[in-house]
């Protein structure tokens, strides 16, 4: 049986060592604009556009889109939204396009566009997309959009959860290192994984902005069943 | 009491985000580079000189010098020496210079070079290198040679056990995610180092070549109070 590599990669930075147009790109940025964006597809926006710059954000908002955009935590002025996941509701956003751009986030996921399938992780869409790998039997890079080019815990728990349950069909296999150190820190977080994030940097970073209020339920398994998808320059659902 | 960070640094690809004049950077390569060189300076060499590629080791070996450089784990035919530990014996080197080119070990000393000080670290020095860093009262980087520009566990875990040690002194604080996760992965390993070693990409690398037997010689602490530090282009000890 044929067995394909589930890959880790911790920053941005390092994903030019990782990339295989073969593969299957999974996109992490749990705190908060992966989460953000499955809660978006499972209240019903149609369409979510990642743009890099502020200024393209801008432009969209002045041609008549609904904005999200948050630097370093902080929604920005012109925006209609920042990136916690409780601005995306039914009622605000079903069937609407909207257009996003975040820290880490939207770079990440126009970084990958290259690979076979860019897909958006979380938490809150988990079993959706363990079995959509499975079911594909390709190449996994999760790719952990971190802080600033630099590694993050919560993104990294994330991806050893995903690699751990993955690993237990029998169509992968791992030798890769971040893969394994990815799974030992899950199985040393979800102890008690409320507390464990608790002394994560991210998350001291969203408390003096206030906005540490979304940590559990960015960290609430299976609320949805739609995997969003990098389709042409744009976000839509499997 | 001002408080000084310590940062891990997965790979080199990522140093820039890290770099700081006034830090010390801790240049870690477990397996082998930098357990080597501390057994080199055990057993009484005068200098090392690193060179980045090749063709620079080739030159100096014209020129007469005792000449150590590997490939992807493998000595070249060229060399005197490829970078197991086993080959810097005392009868070979002492008192002698040596001219050393690895994979991942000399780019990553040399990277380094314009931060306060560079100092290379293992297992071997390891109390030596904790009082030395507690003394400093710096801002302190250890700097993972990695494999490839990718995370490694090796260096990370030994990452984590000197973070941990450094951490118990009142100089020292840290909100840094890589500490953390080092500092954790540190843990989970110590338990039974060398089995948990079993398991990791650079240990099987080695062991396709015959080069396994340096494992447990390269996680003994302690047997050596010699730090190499770089001055100038080549490496001496304090």
């Amino acid at each position: 049986m044929i067995k394909n590599k589930i890959e880790v990669c911790f920053t941005p930075a390092v994903y030019h060592t990782f990339h295989n147009n073969e593969a299957i790109v999974i996109v992490v940025d749990i705190l908060r604009a992966t989460s953000a964006i499955c809660t978006a597809f499972m209240n019903g926006v149609k369409k979510i556009i990642p743009v890099a710059t502020l200024e393209e954000a801008k432009t969209y908002k002045k041609n008549g889109y609904l904005v999200a955009a948050e630097r370093d935590g902080v929604v920005r002025d012109f925006a209609d939204f920042g990136n916690s996941p409780y601005n995306f509701t039914y009622d605000k956003i079903n069937n609407k396009e909207i257009v996003y751009s975040t820290t880490n986030g939207t770079n990440t996921i126009m970084m990958a566009r290259k690979s076979h399938q860019v897909l958006i992780g979380s938490y809150l869409n988990f079993s959706a997309l363990v079995n959509h790998i499975i079911k594909s039997q390709r190449d996994i890079i999760i790719l952990c959009a971190g802080w600033k080019e630099k590694f993050n815990l919560e993104d990294t728990l994330f991806a050893g959860a995903l690699a751990e349950e993955v690993l237990k069909s029998n169509f992968y296999e791992s030798i890769c290192d971040s893969t394994l150190a990815s799974i030992d820190l899950w199985n040393v977080a979800n102890k008690d994984l409320i507390t464990y994030i608790d002394k994560v940097a991210q998350r001291n970073r969203l408390k003096i902005n206030g906005l540490d209020d979304v940590i559990e339920y960015c960290h609430t398994f299976d609320l949805t069943d739609k995997i969003p998808l990098l389709f042409k320059d744009y976000l839509v659902t499997i």
